[in-house]
This record gives C-alpha cells, sequence and structure tokens, in this order.
C-alpha cells in the first residue's frame, strides 16, 4: 500500500520543478529541454520523499526542503541519463520512454546530465531558505558533493561497469550498490538532517542506518523481482533467468537466501526507527512499500 | 614574457592537487587514476592563477585560496574531458598526450568527468578554511554552479556544436565564448572575492570586466593563432585557411579587424586594472603574457 505522504511530496516535487525549469528554459535553448524531459520523466522520487518526509519530522519547514529535494532529484537524475548513453549500459528506453541521448542525441545527453549536475549545487546553494544558518547550507553542500563523487555514486557505477562478466564476491556487490544507489539515498536523508534546526549526532546516525538499509532492501529486492517477474510472465522455472552478465544476490544467495537479505535489511531499517524519539508510521509504512513492492 | 607569479602558482596548484589526489587514491581504484590523468596533464593553469593572484590582492590566504583554485581547475579539466569524447569534439588528443577516453576508455572518461565536478564542489564546501565566514563559502559554491551550468560553461559548450557548419552573427559568435570560456573565467576572479575579507561590488565589478575581458581576448588570438600558425609553418597564404566548419572571428571580421578586436579587448582590460585600488603589475603581465602570446 502507498503511503498517504508519499503522492502529496510527489505533486509537490513536480511543481517545484515545473516552476524553476519554467523560469530558466531561456538560459540555454539548446539543453533545457532535454535537461526537463528528463526530470519529468517520473519516476517513485524516493530520495525526494525521503528529504520531505524526514526534513518535516525533525522540524524543517516545507518551503526550505524544497531546494534539497529538488537538488537530490537533479543529481539522481543526471546520473540516469549518462548511465543510459551508449558508452556506459546503452538504454534506449526508461520508464517506457526513449533516453534523453534518444530523444535528443548523444551530445546533448551528455551535456544536459552535466549540467543538471551544476544545477543541484546551484539550487542547493541558491535557494531561499528562510531558516537555515550558513554553516547548515555548507554542510549540505559537502554531503551531496561527497555522495555523487568517486567515493559515492560515480564510484559505484565504475564498479558496476568494471564487475560485468566478472565473478564478485558478496561483499564486493554490496560495495558496489551502497555507492551507486545507497549513498545517494543516505545523502537524502542528511540533506533533510542539516535543514532541520536539530543538533544531535545520534538522531543523524539512525536516520543514515535506515537510509542505508532501506536503499540495499531495495536493491535485493529488485533482482530477487527480476527472477519472479520472469517466471511469472515468461513461465520459466525460477532461478533460471539470473541475469548471465551482472553480479546479483539470488545468483550469490539463491532465491531464499536474497528473500532472507531482504527481509534482513528491512527489519534492520524498521530498528533504526525505532530508536528514533519521532512518530515514524509514514517512514515504516514508506519502507514497506518500498520493500513489499511486486512492480 | 612570462609574469613572475605565474610559475610559482602553477607550481603550488600542482603540489596541492597531487597531495589531495594521493591522499584519495583508494577512494575509488577505478576511476581516480584516470581523474589525477587528467588534472595532472599541465596547461597553463589560467584559472587558478587568476584564483591566487586576486585573491592574494585582495587579502585573502594563499592557504585559502588553494580550495577555490582547486574546484575551479577540476571543473575546467572536466569540461575538457567530456569535450573531447566522441560524441563531441571526437579529439584523441591533448596537450600532445591521450585524451582521456584514449588513455582509458568512454566510459571511465565520461564517469571520471562526472566525478570531477562533483570534487569540485565537494572540495570548494570541504576545504579547511582559516579565515572564511559560511555565507562566504555559500557565495563561492553559487557563483561556482551557476558559471559551471546551463547559463554558462555547457550551455556555452551547446551553442558550439549547435553553430558548426552553421553561419552564425558577431553577437552569437561572442555569446558562445562568453558562456564556454568566459564564465569559468569570470567565475575565477569572483571565487578569489568571496575568498577574501573585502565587502566592495565595486571590486567585484572591475574585477569581472579585466577577467571578461581577458577571457575574450583570449578567444580571440587564438582564432588568430590559428591562421598565423599555417602561414608559417605551410606557406599558405594569410586567412585562406579559415577553419570551414567553425565561426571565428577573422572569418567575421577579417584578420586586422580580429587584431583590432583583440586590441580592443585587451585595452578594456587594462582599463579595468585602472580602476582598482590595488598594485596590479603582475596582472597586467599577466594580460600581455595571455594576448601577446604566440604558440
Amino acid at each position: 500500500m502507498t503511503p498517504a505522504s508519499l503522492p502529496l511530496f510527489q505533486q509537490r516535487l513536480e511543481q517545484q520543478l515545473t516552476l524553476l525549469l519554467d523560469a530558466r528554459k531561456s538560459s540555454s535553448p539548446e539543453l533545457c529541454p532535454a535537461m526537463a524531459y528528463s526530470l519529468l520523466l517520473g519516476g517513485k522520487r524516493v530520495r525526494p520523499y525521503l528529504v520531505y518526509q524526514c526534513g518535516q519530522l525533525l522540524g524543517a519547514s516545507l518551503a526550505d526542503l524544497d531546494g534539497p529535494a529538488m537538488a537530490i532529484e537533479m543529481l539522481h537524475t543526471y546520473s540516469l541519463i549518462h548511465d543510459d548513453l551508449p558508452a556506459m549500459d546503452n538504454d534506449d528506453l526508461r520508464r517506457g520512454k526513449p533516453t534523453c541521448h534518444k530523444a535528443f542525441d548523444e551530445a546533448t545527453a551528455i551535456l544536459a546530465g552535466d549540467a543538471l549536475q551544476a544545477l543541484a549545487f546551484e539550487v542547493l546553494s541558491s535557494h531561499p531558505y528562510q531558516h537555515l544558518a550558513a554553516e547548515r547550507q555548507v554542510q549540505m553542500m559537502r554531503a551531496l558533493a561527497s555522495a555523487a563523487g568517486a567515493a559515492g555514486m560515480c564510484g559505484g557505477q565504475a564498479i558496476d561497469l568494471a564487475q560485468t562478466n566478472q565473478q564478485i564476491s558478496l561483499a564486493r556487490l554490496e560495495q558496489m550498490h551502497r555507492l551507486k544507489t545507497g549513498a545517494l539515498i543516505e545523502c537524502s536523508v542528511k540533506l533533510a538532517y542539516y535543514c532541520s534546526p536539530l543538533q544531535d549526532e545520534q538522531i543523524l546516525h539512525h536516520l543514515t542506518t535506515f537510509a542505508g538499509a532501506l536503499g540495499l532492501a531495495f536493491q535485493v529486492q529488485d533482482d530477487i523481482l527480476d527472477i519472479e517477474g520472469d517466471t511469472l510472465t515468461l513461465g520459466k522455472p525460477q532461478g533460471s533467468d539470473l541475469r548471465a552478465n551482472k553480479a546479483t544476490y539470488p545468483a550469490l544467495l539463491g532465491l531464499d537466501g536474497a528473500r532472507a537479505k531482504a527481509d534482513e535489511l528491512y527489519q534492520q531499517a524498521l530498528r533504526a526507527l525505532d530508536s528514533l524519539p519521532f512518530e515514524t508510521t509514514e517512514l515504516r509504512a514508506f519502507a514497506h512499500y518500498i520493500i513489499a513492492r511486486t512492480f
């Protein structure tokens, strides 16, 4: 079941993005259409959701949270545009629509991605915050830059490319996911924290544990659905369609082992929420929604 | 003649970059070698020079200036890596050495560029400043992000790609250069200003005028040398080798007109320096060096 707050925050984000893109569309007639195309292609908006939901819980204003919510989705979107390029994963479709380099061209897709990364930092540093000290803005910037780079998202994608057609260990697979997608999901709750008035490292720690476990559970579940989907739609025996060229949790742990791993991470995420002195019903519902999803 | 401070600041930058890359080389064994390869490929280091020289003039400490000096060179380097890609300018050589995608591969070059952009913002936001208020750090971030994006460097490269094989006006050519290279050169002096204790918008204005004129003069001179170089080495008549597929100043203004334009911009840069209440001998020497260069 979708948590009640998810469509509300999704809608808020879409509105904010649309306003911002509209105000800037004349800045580059060559790039802005491609940037807007990819940013508004839909998606669950998991990262902005975490920014809004956690930030609100910690006492941040929604108007302030618009800045980091947009910034992290821009960073995520740029990474999808570049991951889809022919030299990377070479994907023609994303969310059922042509990928950026198919809808436009390769050079435009590279530049639109580059410009979206810059726009993420511009929005984060230029947002008209009402209740936020400059020190906290600097901390948001640090968190985003560090999650985006070689020791975060880009480094994870590099491992993913390097490990294709390779046997890798469980530890290496986990490191790849923790960098490639986990870093940005953890960053979402860090941005929420720095955007709030709270100064309590314990709370930041529990939130980060929650987000880390949630992000990894999402990946394990993704690998499981990749098999179960095939079983249902293609009638092949379970487990026969382990993707040959990429390591997956079921390939390393078996399907039951992967299911146990997903459940273990789900429980870890819930325990981290239990440690927070807040009403976390919505976040629990979100964790359930993310991990129990069957699409 | 090379200004005396240029080799000193070049050396300082190389040392700082080497230390930083060394401390981080284990963060991504896949990406760090490619990032280091391109960052340490040499070059005049025009942007870091302007950060150091202008910053020192305005009273910033060299240790504080290391942050923005490294950041702006990382951003410039990432843009060169991406501009060289097959889908963009498709260049095999840069400064006489294989371009990043030739020395490594295309996916690594895309990711190394992406990670260098993130590292620029990380260095700018995490540098251990001794004398800098958080508000000024935020202003540096804003200046860099805005110069890098669709309304700056990326937007300029998009115009450059779109205008290949097209007739364009002088105004459009100038806009292209002002975005593609001018935005980052102007940003260098803005970073110097925000890294200093000064709060005087007039000074920021004169510095930006200086940098803008200098950056454009550099481009005009580049177009002129493109012809004069051929005249000397190939013995072809002056002006016969106007690049057919890209607009240039000599193509639009004639060779004499382009020379007059370069001189006009040079004089404009010097007038902006005259308006500053500082000893600007080194900056004058630098402007002369940049515009009178014959290599």
